[in-house]
């Protein structure tokens, strides 16, 4: 998606503020800003002239470029840098004959490229990070809004027990919170220069290769790590996966949304827009439109993540392949990425939670949602196991005699030799049925509060 | 990658021509002729007025449509053919306000996305099959003329025995011919209509439904499956495979040819042009780059396919996400495939082979190379195994003295009581080195002329 | 998945049937096979005495062999060939010193290896299409049997419109006949010999190289290759795509009957058995579990196809851990597809359909499932977008008053200007509702009938 | 790979010692040390009698268990807690029949299953901890050893500059320091216990239900989370992807050195043993058999970690098929990577360094690899690029005329004006040649000091 996710399809899925990114002119410019920033630093050290810096700096903004026959001459070369490096040598020399020396000074494409990708990783993790802790402030709210909001508990796609709506947010949001978390572990990690020269010994610059390379990271504002990491590729594999891990906790939310919303559910529903979701087929349909964005998504990044994987193998000082597999598929993860967590948070802003629904559904079994609750209950009389044994068989009969639970178990007599019919209303009550739900909320809020 | 591929990063991986095929505007005039097709179809069996067809086909170019505002509406609409088939009625309403009724007659969405679809892979399937076809015309040349070039066979990148060049071309060719042999079957498979109303049983058409579809299909040149598929997604799903193994056949040359053109190895050399391959910090690169791009898809593709395959489960009469998950990954697969079809052409037509490097190299371990043609002819005098063991101790003392194969054995009383000094002269001659390969080329050759 | 799935988890997974051809034994004893056959081989072409071949055939037992000694000593070696040839030719030498002269004479270990994964992948095959053929008839059976029965057609998990149960069931069978005619195609690729000594080129045979091969591929039931195929492995990975494709369709069909068996929808059931699909804490579960099973295989399967064609890149002529990639990972496709096609097929043959339940769920939505009835009845006197938008308001309309549509629609002057109240009641007739369904169900039943 | 790796296949991949973690008997051993585990909390809380805990603390042996009827009763159930616990329940009655009613208490399978494998992740931790401890000492012993040893840098697989064999072991060392570090940040988040019953609400545990987790956690030395994970599983997810990072950088090591043991090249050697990395037809070979191992682990798991991040889309309160899909596939991702670690570390710790060989291959290319030096020298004077552009030509004569680059540079006065014969002399002399080697290996040997 080199082109920045312009396009039909494209747009579907990838968020607008990202695609500004990671468009062509944006990766470009990220070079450029390299390239200036790298004059700056020599003219600073010492290793340029000073008076080189401006013509330099004046020549690095992408309007100046064609960008077309750019791309035509980096299939050739191999990679988008030479042909910028060209190209940016003859505007540099159109201003000042001098300056045009000092173009690039001691740096390889590599450097710009990577250097250039960092800033563009910069401005993604900040633009995620915000979107992410907005996603957060609306699940902690609605987490907080339906704390004790009754909905069946639902494991194997089959009602297990009543839980409470709140615990599943709660649960939305409790990973939500470690994903920030991550991302603020790898930034330190992420954030920094690449700039080594040919092979990462920056022997071009002599004895001032480090001073350059200090004052570059300065520069553009990230930090310098041990040493250049041309061919040791986990930083950027690793944002891969933490973003992986983000698409795919975003993918649970919008299966759980979307299965909430089929028709004979219908306990959730996505936020309701003029033209959203409609079919050219049924005019009735309210299609969970932001779900199937996210929901492919989750599809798509898993693959894209393992090629990043794949990729980390890479040869000697230049990989060779193994490099370029990268240059679409990490911005495609970027893109993906901003995009899912975008229509989860429109999703989460507008969300229609029917109550009604929910606490109605809990009927449909008659009663079976609770056997659970009635087994436990004549455990300590029974034994756990042949309590569960118990119930078992009247929850078969009741599903057979299309009878209640309650029904069938009032009229056993070794029911009835420990629980009395108060004692099954009280097991049979949705309000007594979810536990710790309201407790497990205010943990997970609680957690949230302390750590801002 | 929807825009279909313009862009600096994506014009070194993909194929121009298959750009042609996948841009945006390409994808709607596709979506776009299965509506005019869909019109002249249903006038034929008579379900829609002779006089509506004209309107509708005039009006089914995509220079009519404003492309970003679709690529908006289908964003909130969830599928870029909703808004089109609003627009298209719009377009057709300025011409005819009757013939408007007609538009998108009976049909649902993904029959037109998905048709529209079929007939794009129908030329992807053209264009592809005429360039496998070439490059085997190379390959096949290739082989021939190295059919007794002597090279090192390497296995687990050391080397082995002596084989010929022909043969490892031949191992290529070999490969290409069966890629050819699997897009021939799956061909009549793919190139089916797709339609088939809101869940596929033709509804809205009444009794004409299978009159429409079987003109519909005729119309477009396709065939008409025994059911619509909207589901069932082992089609799409397949010819990514198809092209994943074609990839990674590619792939299997570029690392052979990458390996064989190493600085110390020097025995083929990708194509020299002005431009290609150089660095911008080292003045005597010559850079791989096909390789390069060749092994970077190669990384890409198998990670896509992961994607088809996992988006096959598809829910029920329409998937949810599941089917969004294929709109960008299909055609990127198509285009890197294209793009690597294209680089490995360029490198075979333009291969250098060094034939006195090839034979130096040979020299390099000093007769170990020959080891196991001489252990062959110990064995039936000592057995397979101990020839082995007494070759390998040989060996050994080779390597650590520094002296020819050759000249231990000759040294050694239990060689030379059955091997003769010509008898080891023999042994180490290349030309008698290289077994079966001469035929074996021929067979491959000999079996390419039997299938044209 | 070397130990061929033994294990408490790996039984959930796999076939025992294909346990029983990928254990070690099994592995091994396939290894041995090819070393009994090339010696029967060259006897017969007259490399080796013939005396040698009865003390090595019986020795090819892997009974005779100590498993755990071979395991450690390949993981020394690289590979377990070679620790094997080693114990064997002591097995021999037990028997006939001079025979033992003769063990593995001229081949190379991937040519064992190889041609033993055949062996086993020709019994792969055997089973897997005989399976496949056996799911064949049960679809076929359930697809006749409810071509007629009423069900919602659900798209992005929304009911849509009717459609029949015989349809649905008729999509998958009709992937499934794909499948089998995949499965036929790549046969005769893939049963082919593997042969060709250190390099490919049967250097070690001289003369007597190809004739020895075509007696090995004759006696082993195998057919004869162009060429040695060490570092071409489309082969192999045609395979695993295709396994890869079948999952995917189990898959959507495993979807399909758990989404149908969620407790709100209850049309479809697994078959119940004692002990299947309970619950730990919930007496009154019954667990898709069959369904659990084929869903995790087709999230599994995907990633290992990925890795058979990130495989494919062999160097040279034997590949560097690409070929080792392939050890484990082919076989675990096999297992894992084995199992779920048989999953399936369990599920199939007891698969309770609740006719019943299908009718009543038509009736949730009030209506709306018909609207596209509607709309299409109108188009034709108000246009198909006009008629369209006029549905869509009086669907929302009834959403809105919890009211059925047809009431709405019946109380609209501009509807009943075209539709009778008696037009109006057919097109809510589920009756009449599901098009050609069973003229679809025909299609696909007499397509299958055609090819057996 | 469930039965914990044994086989002669998998043997060549998996660390013998995390075998005996991921073995049938850990895996149950675990779970039933999470069953005795909860017997002793809930006495302790006070929920069952502490007369129970004695009779099922010493039911929960593995030993006691018949392992194939867990399996096959496992198959069934769909998953092996609910036949473990049946089965524990039976050993507990056997001892005390009281006791027997408090087996498994208020727990529901996935807490079982899942804290047993935290449990198992720990052991894992520790040792693949302790295992990336060990290599970074060998690492950073082989960099300062060899810190001023030059090397010839080599970008896209081309001799590009001199560098020295320290640097590049040194970001060997830089990665695996950085994996050890997001080990350390994930460690909190990972060791955590899993327990909320059915829906994850404690439902069954009345008021006690946090205190009894709280309980338990401490029993079992792991962290309480703040809420039940059933379906939330970036936990997992995230050790998978890290392991993936680990897997990469190994991957990157096992090429480098397969690259550098090629016949041609010969500067490293992995270490000789007995037994190692021979050929079965090839009496010389010495393969690079750790490398093979290490990079086919690159292969594999990649696809494996793919199919983690997809099953993170679990359903509602328990996931189907997203589940059961981590089952085998987390362990595999374990077992790989430990072997890596171990195959690296053998591979370091024995590694036979050719420093001459090394020093040797410098010459190959008749002085282009010192071009860029040359080219930087000239910058001052001519520009960077015009500068370039010289030393480009002059490369290019000096390999059509097979002379040395220094030849041609001193023949031609435009560099002469500028350089004299003894600037050249240095220029090319390799001891002036690798920059900031020394300084950079330091720089990340001090780093690495600080932390310890």
């Amino acid at each position: 998606m080199s082109c920045g996710g312009q396009g039909v399809f494209a747009a579907l899925f990838t968020a607008a503020r990202l695609q500004g990114i990671f468009s062509d002119r944006a990766r470009l410019q990220a070079m450029l800003d390299v390239e200036a920033a790298l004059a700056r630093a020599e003219a600073r050290v010492g290793v340029i002239p000073v008076g080189a810096v401006a013509p330099i700096v004046e020549s690095c903004r992408v309007d100046l470029f064609d960008i077309p026959a750019l791309a035509e001459a980096a299939a050739l070369a191999g990679n988008p840098a030479i042909p910028l490096v060209q190209a940016l040598t003859a505007r540099v020399a159109e201003r000042d004959g001098g300056a045009m020396r000092f173009v690039h000074w001691g740096a390889t494409s590599q450097d710009i490229m990577d250097s250039g990708l960092v800033l563009q990783l910069h401005a993604t993790l900040d633009l995620i990070e915000g979107d992410l802790s907005g996603l957060s402030v609306l699940l902690a709210d609605l987490a907080q809004r339906h704390k004790a909001t009754v909905i069946a508990g639902r494991t194997w796609m089959q009602q297990a027990m009543p839980t409470t709506f709140g615990v599943k947010v709660a649960g939305w949001l409790s990973a939500n919170e470690r994903h920030r978390q991550r991302l603020a572990e790898l930034r330190p990690r992420l954030l920094v220069l690449q700039f080594g020269g040919a092979v990462g010994t920056l022997a071009s610059l002599g004895a001032s290769g480090m001073a350059v390379a200090a004052a570059l990271a300065d520069d553009l504002g990230l930090a310098l790590p041990d040493l250049p990491w041309h061919t040791e590729r986990d930083r950027l594999a690793e944002l891969a996966s933490v973003f992986g891990l983000i698409v795919g906790s975003l993918g649970k939310i919008a299966r759980d949304i979307s299965l909430l919303m089929q028709t004979e559910i219908g306990e959730l529903f996505e936020p309701a827009a003029p033209g959203r979701g409609g079919s050219s087929a049924m005019p009735h349909k309210r299609n969970p439109v932001g779900s199937a964005y996210v929901l492919a998504t989750a599809i798509r990044v898993p693959g894209l993540v393992s090629t990043m994987l794949a990729a980390m193998v890479q040869e000697q000082e230049r990989g060779l392949g193994s490099w370029h597999a990268e240059w679409e598929t990490l911005p495609e993860i970027c893109l993906l990425t901003g995009g899912a967590i975008e229509q989860v948070t429109t999703m989460i802003a507008g969300l229609e939670v029917d109550v009604g629904k929910m606490r109605a559904n809990l009927d449909v079994t008659r009663g079976l949602i609770f056997s659970a609750a009635v087994a436990m209950a004549l455990a300590p009389f029974l034994g756990a196991r042949p309590a569960h044994i118990l119930v078992e068989d009247a929850s078969h009969r009741a599903i057979a005699e299309r009878r209640h639970l309650k029904d069938i178990l009032s009229g056993d007599a070794s029911v009835r030799a420990h629980l009395s019919e108060a004692d099954l209303a009280k097991l049979f009550d949705p309000a007594n049925a979810s536990g710790q739900a309201e407790a497990l909320v205010d943990r997970v809020l609680a957690a949230r509060q302390e750590k801002t």
